[in-house]
């Protein structure tokens, strides 16, 4: 097995790795984020591709893995929150429809007197959010949870309660298709 | 608030429950489960109402919560494992097609000097699991986790390397449907 190196801060997406029972070690890239793109399939593709870009200059050999994740709600791209206000914006505007988030993922594998290869893909998964009142969504506000997470919500946490059901890949929404990611590294390190 | 009571052992559920902020008590039921019913969504409801009637006995007031879980596929039911090679059996018939996952919930409303209300529904999710090779089913089988779970899996664990999506309510999987279960606890406490 080479080894992999997670380009990605994210506490979650290192849970969810090891969840796997995949081991690596964690680089966080540091270089602004620069998007050029309008679909979100596109704009998370290359943001990934940065970040695995920019960690992948610092080896010479292993598996550099980026990902980036976006919540996409009529017509918008919905990052991490500025303040309160702005999360309640943003849980107003996801309540009583549906969503998508978009997860994309970059793979690049590095050996000694080998070429590069990058592979970079995305997912994309609808999240069906039930209505929510006034007092749920300062209720919800109080738990924290949203400050940290595009979007304003964690779908792992206490906002499970107004999530009624899903298409698509779960851990997607959660920051990382686990099990597209599992299968990309089988195929690159097969050579295939 | 009424008192909320869990009539089912599972830790999953109670984690679940922990999750949206919902206080409970545990209170195991003890009784056989009996199947009268041969589709999916009836057993479940079944089993539900079961546990759920039989821990409401010993309550005045509250709400009992009971639930089942049964996977579903190529027309029969998946319950938890036998032995090793059951449990292999069962990830062979699951790999490299889609299933269903069932949850049935009942609950029981008891006030003194009100007649009991009692709701019983369930949730389907399908499950689209990756090919599986027989050293990843060997390997999955080493780590301990398909033994306590209807279906030989836990979504929640490394299985999650092999699903690839899934349509409906995650945590039915998991479960529990935790949005569901908030919504009718919400009308149920006011009175709907």
């Amino acid at each position: 097995m080479e080894e992999i190196i997670l380009a990605s801060a994210s506490p979650r997406r290192s849970e969810l790795l090891t969840q796997i029972g995949i081991r690596f070690r964690v680089e966080k890239s540091h270089g602004d984020e620069i998007i050029t793109k309008t679909a979100p399939g596109e704009i998370v593709e290359e943001l990934a591709l940065q970040k695995a870009a920019e960690v992948a200059q610092r080896f010479d050999a292993g598996i550099i893995l980026g990902a980036d994740t976006i919540v996409w709600a009529e017509g918008k791209v919905l990052g991490k929150p500025k303040d309160r206000q702005d999360a309640k914006e943003m849980l107003l505007l996801l309540q009583n429809r549906a969503h998508s988030v978009f997860t994309g993922v970059t793979l690049i594998r590095k050996r000694p007197g080998e070429k590069e290869i990058i592979r970079t893909f995305h997912r994309e998964t609808r999240v069906h959010v039930h209505s929510m009142s006034e007092e749920e969504i300062e209720s919800y506000l109080d738990t924290g949870d949203p400050f940290d997470k595009a979007g304003s919500y964690g779908i792992q946490g206490p906002f499970a309660a107004y999530v009624d059901g899903i298409e698509g890949d779960y851990l997607t929404v959660v920051g990382l298709p686990v099990s597209a990611v599992y299968q990309e590294l089988r195929a690159l390190e097969s050579g295939r």
